[in-house]
Formats: C-alpha cells, sequence, structure tokens
C-alpha cells in the first residue's frame, strides 16, 4: 500500500466572467495542482489542440462512455455535450495529486454527490454591474447574449448553499490568493485516516 | 435583527510544551479575535490578574456554574477545575467576534459536543523527541513531570481524529501563518444562511 495522502478534487465555478478561467490558471502555474481535461462534442476552434484543450469526441462516443458510467459529470450546453472523465481524475488523485475541475455549478453539484469529499468553490463578481463590465470589455457575445448571462449568473448565485466555500473577484490577485489560502487549510484538515499522523510519535514513544 | 455574520469559535489544542499559547497570543494580537479567559479555582500566582488571566472563584462558586449549565467546558486539574464560561462566548460571537479557546483535547470535545459549528485546531510537535527539549528548556518541570507530560502527549494526540485542523508547530512563524491561513479559510466558507449574500445580486437584477 502507498503511504501518501491522496489527492483533494476542488471544483472551481461560477458565472461567465467571473474569472474563474484566470484563476484556474493561477493555481496550476508551476505545477502546483493539475487541471481536468473535459471531454466535448463540439468543434475544436482554431488554436485549440485535442488531448490539450478538450478531448474532442464524437456524440457517440460521448453517449457510449455516459452509458458506461465513464463521465464525473456532464452536461448539455446548446447542442453539444461537455463533461469530466472519470478515470484520470481518480489515478491522479491516487497519486496523490491536488486536481481542479473547473465547471459550471450543474456539474459541481453532480461531482459532490458522487464524490462528496470535493472541496467545492464558488467564484462570485463583485457585484452584476461589473459583471456586466467585464462581459462587454470581452467584446465576444452580442448584447443579448450578454442579458442571457446576466440571467444565468442568477441562477447559478442561487445554488451558492450547495458549495463549500466562495471568494469574490474583485481584484484577481487576492482572489487567487483567497483560493490558494483555501486549498492551504484544506491540507491542514485532519484525514479521515489518522493512524499515519498518531502513528509516527507512536513508534517514537516505542523506542 | 443585526445582519452581521455571527463570529466562530475556535478551540486550539495541543500537548504542553507544542507552543499554542504563543500561537494564541500572536492570533489575537491587535484585537484581531478574542480569546476566552478562563476560569478556575487555583490561586493567583504572583503577577496574575483576576479578569484577565483568569477568573479566580471559589470551588462552591465553579460547582454553582457548573449545576447552573453555565460553564462550555470545564476538567478538574489535580485538585482545581479549569473551564469556560459559556455566556461570554457567546456575546462575543453573536457581535461578529471569533473568539479562540486555548484549552486541553478533552475540553475540546465537549465544546464540539454542545457546539458542533466549532472549529477544532490541534497542534502537534513535530516530534516527541523536539517536545522533550523545549520542556527540558522552559526548566519549569522535574524530569519526572516531563515523562508525564511526555505520556499525556500521545494520549492527546491519540484523539487528532475528532479535531478539523492539525497544525505541525516546527517554526513558529509558520505554525501562526497556517493557523492565520485556517481562519482566513473559514471566513470564506458558504455559511448556513446565504440569503444575504445571494440578496444583494437579486436586489441588483431586480433594479
Amino acid at each position: 500500500m502507498s503511504n501518501h495522502q491522496r489527492g483533494k478534487l476542488y471544483v472551481i465555478s461560477g458565472p461567465s466572467g467571473t474569472g474563474k478561467g484566470t484563476i484556474c490558471k493561477e493555481l496550476t502555474a508551476r505545477g502546483a495542482m493539475d487541471i481536468s481535461i473535459s471531454m466535448t462534442t463540439r468543434n475544436p476552434r482554431p488554436g485549440e489542440v485535442d488531448g490539450k484543450d478538450y478531448f474532442f469526441v464524437t456524440h457517440e462516443e460521448f453517449e457510449k462512455a455516459i452509458a458506461e458510467g465513464k463521465m464525473l459529470e456532464y452536461a448539455n450546453v446548446f447542442d453539444n455535450i461537455y463533461g469530466t472523465p472519470k478515470e484520470a481524475v481518480i489515478q491522479r488523485l491516487e497519486r496523490g495529486r491536488n486536481v481542479i475541475l473547473e465547471i459550471d455549478v450543474q456539474g459541481g453539484l453532480q461531482v459532490k454527490q458522487s464524490m462528496p469529499e470535493a472541496v467545492l468553490i464558488f467564484i462570485l463578481p463583485p457585484s452584476l454591474a461589473v459583471l456586466r463590465e467585464r462581459l462587454v470589455g470581452r467584446q465576444t457575445d452580442t448584447p443579448e447574449v450578454i442579458e442571457k448571462r446576466l440571467a444565468e449568473a442568477i441562477n447559478e448565485i442561487k445554488l451558492l448553499g450547495e458549495y463549500d466555500y466562495y471568494v469574490v473577484n474583485d481584484v484577481l490577485e487576492d482572489a487567487v490568493n483567497d483560493v490558494k489560502g483555501i486549498v492551504a487549510a484544506e491540507a491542514r484538515r485532519v484525514p479521515d485516516k489518522v493512524k499515519p499522523i498518531i502513528g509516527k510519535y507512536e513508534r517514537e514513544k516505542g523506542e
């Protein structure tokens, strides 16, 4: 049996435009944690690399993976399916690595159901006004899409109670430090199996 | 109804000589948190001030407080009783202050039973050898008392599984930062009542 502590699974969610992608990038910088690569049926966008940005699969392949219980969570978004393959996540956790999933709230709730030990972190915008500004600033969405995203944001925020932690992303650097602080504190949590920790002192006493 | 978040109760425990007193002093520096003042039947030592170091009371007074359910936890140590008066702690929490109790593991378990929302942090020595060195270095205990304290240390450490977090006090500054990090992360926990947080966004949307 291996002696190291199992890694922890972190779910980072939050409305579109709250900066969760940037936060996740900072968390995984210099190999501190692993980010899980999602699987999707949508077509790669220019520059996206299969196995790096996403695992790009057909609808048939995705539905087979669902049927075989190989997905930790998945969701239909417009006409495509997005999800997290279970196997890779579990292997990493067993090797003692912390793994991050950047997924939406519905996905987060699916993960919590199948892995209640996962740590769910919700990234909130300082206000809807600021969120709107950020979405406008990205210049990727039409005004209609932005209003739709804001309505979705409220629906997501209403599920905050299902999450373990929340971080308001006002100043990015502070938000990144808040999340890093949560990860550091979680590393100080007394694990279910305390024997390896206590045993060290008992053996010393026995000498 | 007041609008602020209720404060959190932190229990800091650990074997004698692990430096938990120093850690608590650092945590309460500049009024960041309140430390609870214990009640005791033992006589004041030179320099100790009633109401600051301890509330010094008679055995009769202490037993009356126990009988009236006014103690959050208490324990007999040799011929004296030590404990935490409930009222002052609850008042502070209701005012939104975080409160620290520096008490032994048995006391910590009593607190957890009556206030399951309390956050229990266990301070561990890097090893029993280091703990022995520290106890010897204090020059306050006879070799027999030191051996007794080490045996007690093991008995306390065996109850680690009942605690929420553990911090190894190797370098004091790191241990203080670890505990501060736990307190900071706990402040990011989604509270039982999420209405005040969600409401802010809902009101904004309603505008």
